[in-house]
């Protein structure tokens, strides 16, 4: 007989606040923070998870490794720009590359509804293949699940993801120290927008197509280019405010940053307008932030410049020498707000 | 602007015969086999891929590592001998088990379904915390999407695993030889069968609890004590006749086993003859098979015996001179019969 696991009846998430799972704790915001850090985060405990940085990095012998996971349930499954197979291998390979970490080899689990289209199927398969030539990485193992209709919804994919970290930086909030700077690769927003787009049948002037990119090229760059960086964050549920937020606890400083210096396209800005928006916590998924070290700042957006494909990095902001943890933006007016994670849910299953 | 994929119109898998995804193409036998075979591997064509082993090992500097993946989407949940917690760790440390590699790191992916009961989840959370200690993994990265209320089904869990392999041994079909000892850990069919009692509401005189379990911790003693192990399966969708036909294609020899030396609980071959099911295709979750060399059985059983909880294992056939790639059973009459991967779904949602 096999020894019981004893439960521990106290669950950490108020139940007589939240008995069931809502939208809400997987869209990137507060009730997620909570459920990942009260929950996962303390019971699975451990230093390499309780980082809760886009990856684990550990020592295996003489060899640093990153090691990250995704699960991908983007509704539609095809958008202007990409489709399920594109997030799923280059949302991977960047959060590898948010690691410092040059990105080797990807697993792929898919969950199959019962009557999903096989040509569907066929498309999203030479999507990923071709975004994994495009990234440098193999997908060398995989799984296969097939679940009766009714109980999925097409199909979700989850990819892992092993680097190799090749440097001796140690990327992570705690390493921001004050006086930083801080850049963000290109403009917000594009990816949130295209898939509300798609998903609504919405049509604008201009076709707003997702950002999707792989970042890693620009960030190996960086580090052979001896840059200093201090940490690294794509930004995608949640966007911009929220990966802030969590810079800023992790390191306990404060972060100023400046509306006028974050680029957002005029058709994105409209539409956002439209439908009640805020492009700060809009997904992206080929957008990030860079934290180094004031001295690099211009270096490195001379670096980062012409590598961007359709978009321009700017610095953002500045670390501050006080430790309220708070994240200030100075409004184009000249106004100072604090900035949090949203409480709510935004965009449900934008990736 | 981005360069688009350009698409082969022209799916692997017949359009006209198979246009829409089926349970079958998960159901661990040839319709899988073929949509493995046919789509994923030869469109992400890579060595470490076309292997089809239970993981992929690679070198990365000095070190040689283990890497692999499954999702997790059994139904029911709950179940005798474990829920679905129990199978994302063990299956997934199993797995890396079977490429001869310790298991070291686990990813976690969570797919919840809106609605999904918050104290579930800190239970399944609970049992994954306990197994992962008993396998000596760490859970060190993970993903939480939640998907609307109907487009899932409660929970689907995805696991990857990093485990290092810390000898030259090349465990794969293709080290297979002639003469080499088969062995079988345990008697077959718990897990299947425990599975759809729970589901279909079923009552035994005895409770057939899954016999899922960690088989690292055997594994690694057989080959700390020197045996030169050519290939490892466990046996989970497909059962036992599924590892064996891939293996005996993987190495083009015959495989020889006899129905005699199968052990199969006399509980589980009664439920087994009600159900119609036939054991040899049954899941297990804590059963593998070992081929060995001739003169290290006797050495490998005996090193296994006291490590395997409430299993007894045996040697069940050899590998023969014979090239042509099939597997035969000797029936318990003494008839030979050529033993096939099913075509059809014996049990949907397993694992």
């Amino acid at each position: 007989m096999k020894a019981k696991t004893s439960f521990n009846p106290v669950c950490p998430i108020p139940i007589s606040e939240y008995p069931n799972v809502l939208l809400a704790h997987g869209g990137g915001g507060k009730l997620m923070h909570n459920l990942i850090g009260d929950m996962f985060v303390k019971e699975f405990e451990n230093p390499l998870l309780s980082a809760m940085h886009d990856g684990a990095v550990f020592g295996v012998g003489k060899e640093r490794l990153a090691f990250t996971t995704d699960s991908y349930v983007v509704d539609p499954l095809f958008f202007p720009g990409g489709n399920i197979g594109t997030l799923a291998v280059n949302g991977t390979v960047n959060d590898l590359a948010m690691c410092g970490a040059k990105p080797l080899y990807l697993s792929v689990g898919f969950i199959l509804e019962e009557g999903f289209g096989m040509e569907n199927l066929w498309r999203i398969v030479q999507t990923m293949k071709s975004e994994a030539v495009k990234a440098g990485v193999q997908l060398v193992t995989g799984d296969t699940k097939v679940v009766d209709r009714g109980k999925g919804d097409g199909i979700f994919i989850n990819t892992a993801g092993v680097g190799v970290v090749e440097h001796d930086l140690e990327i992570s909030p705690a390493s921001v120290q004050a006086g930083d700077a801080i850049l963000l690769s290109g403009d917000l927003g594009r990816h949130g927008i295209a898939i509300m787009a798609a998903r609504e049948g919405l049509e604008f002037e201009t076709e707003i197509e997702s950002d999707c990119a792989p970042l890693a090229p620009v960030i190996m760059k960086l580090i052979d280019e001896g840059i200093e960086i201090r940490c690294l964050r794509d930004l995608t549920r949640g966007g911009l405010a929220s990966a802030l937020v969590e810079i800023a606890e992790g390191c306990g400083h404060e972060i100023n940053i400046e509306e006028n210096a974050i680029a957002v396209r005029e058709d994105v800005r409209g539409a956002c307008e439209i439908l009640g928006f805020d492009p700060m916590y809009l997904a992206n998924e080929g957008r990030f932030v860079l934290f180094v070290a004031e001295t690099d700042a211009e270096h490195a957006l001379e670096i980062m410049n012409p590598m961007l494909v359709d978009s321009v990095p700017s610095k953002i902001g500045r670390v501050s020498e006080s430790n309220s943890g708070d994240v200030i933006l100075k409004s184009r007016i000249g106004a100072n707000r604090i900035v949090d994670m949203f409480t709510g849910e935004q965009l449900p299953r934008i990736c």
